[in-house]
């Protein structure tokens, strides 16, 4: 390969390009909104690169938590009121979702800063984002602390899903392209997908 | 919202359908495939969609592999050698990479069946792809099994960066576009993003 990076390289590297070059590395990530809520009402709105799929039965989802980082308003509320909603971020609504990530005081909703809309369900208590075409109820199962960075790994269970027309297929796959959702690479870089297809089951 | 699902809707769908649904949920997803060997210096290559950054100092990277599939033969891999590479998928590979998740014999290395190329360095044992331009090689920090669905979290610290020429900007960013790396959403579609740009780092 052309360019390469040892361990000791790595760590003499300045931090804000270490930080960006590690943030990349993993690929394209999804791009969810967690909407959060207290027991006083303050909703919560938070920008989320690494929400993964845990398993389908039971149905689970899991996203990551740095600990010094502004999320640490949304993981509080998930923990108070044990449910939180994931939303997915469109090529309408990106900049607005990025924006989610200043640091605002503790009392302003990231709701009303960046101009997005809360929507309630019977089900979850916890605010869904009224223009995402995606949008996941889930209840607190368990948050994990890695030992190791101390990042909280926050793993919920799928109470309820609301999607957009014209999204699932007949055998339940989601035509992400239909809906324009983006995905994002290391800290800041947006893209929209084109679709190469599906391909078939493999056999050996 | 046009469609919805709760959770006693989706406990009565179709398995497959289900499977469908709650893998497209969490939206695109990073496409990776994870190298590893033995002591007989076996190889293998299983492709990953649920690839993380966990920090970026110390380096480390997750990812989480279901327990009754087959990269069971990885999960032993790293057990046993506690180390293993990820290297990036391009729309150039993404048909081979797929077809690593056929159920082929213990002793057939993927590597072989699919036509990919093993490469190594003096740094990890485990094989990098050669046709990857990221390929990132990692040691064995811990396991941990989720105790809801026996999902296993592989967590491992990035030992060494190999990239190819013209991906890493001056501030550390990697231009994934420049690559060609795909994307996957659900269980089986793979698509090329297209660069919406970077966002400056948002400010209240």
């Amino acid at each position: 390969m052309n360019t390469s990076f040892d361990r000791s390289q790595l760590d003499d590297m300045d931090k804000r390009r270490r930080t960006n070059l590690i943030n990349s590395l993993s690929g394209y990530k999804s791009a969810n909104l967690l909407g959060s809520i207290n027991a006083q009402q303050q909703t919560n709105l938070a920008l989320m690169s690494s929400v993964f799929h845990i398993g389908a039965n039971p149905p689970l989802m899991g996203c990551l938590l740095r600990p010094h980082t502004v999320p640490r308003h949304s993981l509080e509320n998930i923990v108070e009121m044990e449910c939180f909603t994931l939303n997915s971020v469109t090529k309408s609504i990106y900049k607005q979702a990025h924006q989610t990530s200043a640091r605002y005081a503790r009392d302003q909703s990231e709701f009303e800063a960046v101009g997005l809309t809360p929507e309630y369900s019977d089900v979850i208590r916890a605010p869904y984002v009224s223009q995402s075409p995606v949008q996941i109820g889930l209840s607190l199962v368990e948050t994990q602390i890695l030992a190791m960075n101390e990042t909280v790994l926050v793993i919920g269970e799928i109470k309820e899903i609301r999607l957009a027309d014209n999204l699932i297929a007949d055998d339940g796959h989601l035509t992400l392209g239909e809906a324009e959702l983006v995905t994002i690479s290391g800290l800041d870089e947006y893209h929209l997908p084109e679709s190469l297809g599906r391909l078939p089951y493999p056999k050996p």
